[in-house]
């Protein structure tokens, strides 16, 4: 059994209150893609957020003094700065050019996820558009996935996901922001190896292992292509949230 | 255009000194499928260490002070410890049933990627077996790349992967130790956004968004599935190497 992702064709620029299940169901039909039990679909944060509503004017945030001084460290707008002050639970480092934080839903990102790429509203300088990531990624993917099962009466995963950098190494990758329908975590402790004398001790970030395949898929430089579809995926779907995915501050050595 | 991703049935129980490209020639004809032009594969690090005979007896290892000293730390068996000091270069982290080390090879992981399941030797009791990284996992694949680009005449990438911890995050995930005929990033910088305004500053770490994807079809528990076939890679193959993915420590903030 392969596993095969395919991109979804003509989904178009999406605008705040844009209903994204009737937008997907329309991008499958395009790509010749009936859904089927056990289907996941990938969808990138930036879609959600919009549609959401969640783009900000930079000309009306006032920083305070704690982004003033971040400003001063990292050479960042600091209205951008008060933003992902306000979007974050703890900032962990700084330095020219970059702010890492642990972003209020859990996980650690640069910038709190706020893009500034891809971006527009419909007034002002469009420079001056930035767009925050969804309030509760969970609960966006569970409500996009009710919404598509209904349709297609069959049992689906959505995921959603955002690209991270990484400790220690380059380049970013495609990384599980919200999920519903299918694991975050897969507990391969117990399972026994091939010479059946070993117990292996793995927990498997399967949620985050699709999000970086489809991250393959949906095109960077322009927002071509912000929705995957995946047939094949190998681990049985159950109910699944962002939450498994986090390791506790107190069980990180690298925060 | 989808991105597959093919286990090969079929790839046996891997000795050492096996040959590998014969092996994979055999598997991809089992499972019906014929190399073309940009295909790549993707091998589980394990029967590349196994068939370069990198399985070590911890019975013939003699621990010195530090690794007598990690033990007491972490409760690991001091002969691991003295194997997983000479495969790194530097101690990051260390507490109770855990050592993370910068690898000899660069990179960071967790008891330096010595692996103690699916793993015997051919003498003594087979709990005692452990198995060592390739020595240079981007030799390796270009090896193996060298022998199937010759049986097929076609331009193949090969990729090696290993199973990492994260910082921040619960679960491994599949990551690049070795590459050869793939980028390891891409650099989508200075490719302007849909609006035409923004230059995007973004470094996709390619390679290891592949070894996420693949790690999910190889099966983890038993070493079932440990080479997956991949079409449909969506950037241009060209040379590429382990060390584009790595972060140098200085500008590591994470270290």
């Amino acid at each position: 059994m392969a596993l095969t992702l395919t991109p979804l064709r003509g989904i178009p620029l999406i605008q705040p209150g844009d209903d994204l299940p009737t937008m997907i169901n329309a991008a499958l039909a395009e790509t010749e893609l009936k859904l089927q039990d056990g289907d996941i679909l990938v969808l990138a944060q930036k879609i959600v957020s919009k549609a959401e509503g969640r783009l900000v004017n930079l000309t009306t945030v006032t920083p305070g003094d704690r982004a003033m001084g971040y400003a001063e460290v990292t050479g960042k707008d600091p209205r951008l700065l008060e933003l992902i002050l306000s979007e974050s639970r703890k900032v962990l480092r700084t330095r020219e050019g970059l702010i890492i934080v642990e972003h209020n839903l859990g996980f650690v990102s640069a910038n709190a996820g706020i893009d500034h790429s891809n971006v527009s509203g419909d007034w002002g300088d469009p420079e001056d558009w930035v767009l925050l990531l969804p309030e509760d990624p969970d609960r966006s993917s569970a409500s996009i996935r009710s919404a598509l099962e209904d349709t297609c009466g069959c049992r689906l995963g959505v995921l959603i996901i955002d690209s991270h950098g990484r400790a220690w190494r380059n380049g970013t990758v495609g990384t599980t922001i919200g999920l519903s329908g299918l694991p975050g975590l897969v507990d391969l402790r117990g399972e026994s190896d091939l010479f059946n004398y070993h117990l292996r001790a793995t927990l498997v970030g399967a949620a985050d292992e699709l999000a970086a395949a489809a991250s393959l898929m949906m095109g960077q430089a322009a927002e071509a292509t912000p929705v995957v579809h995946v047939r094949g995926f190998p681990y049985a779907l159950r109910e699944g949230g962002l939450q498994e995915l986090l390791r506790p501050e107190e069980r990180d050595l690298f925060r």
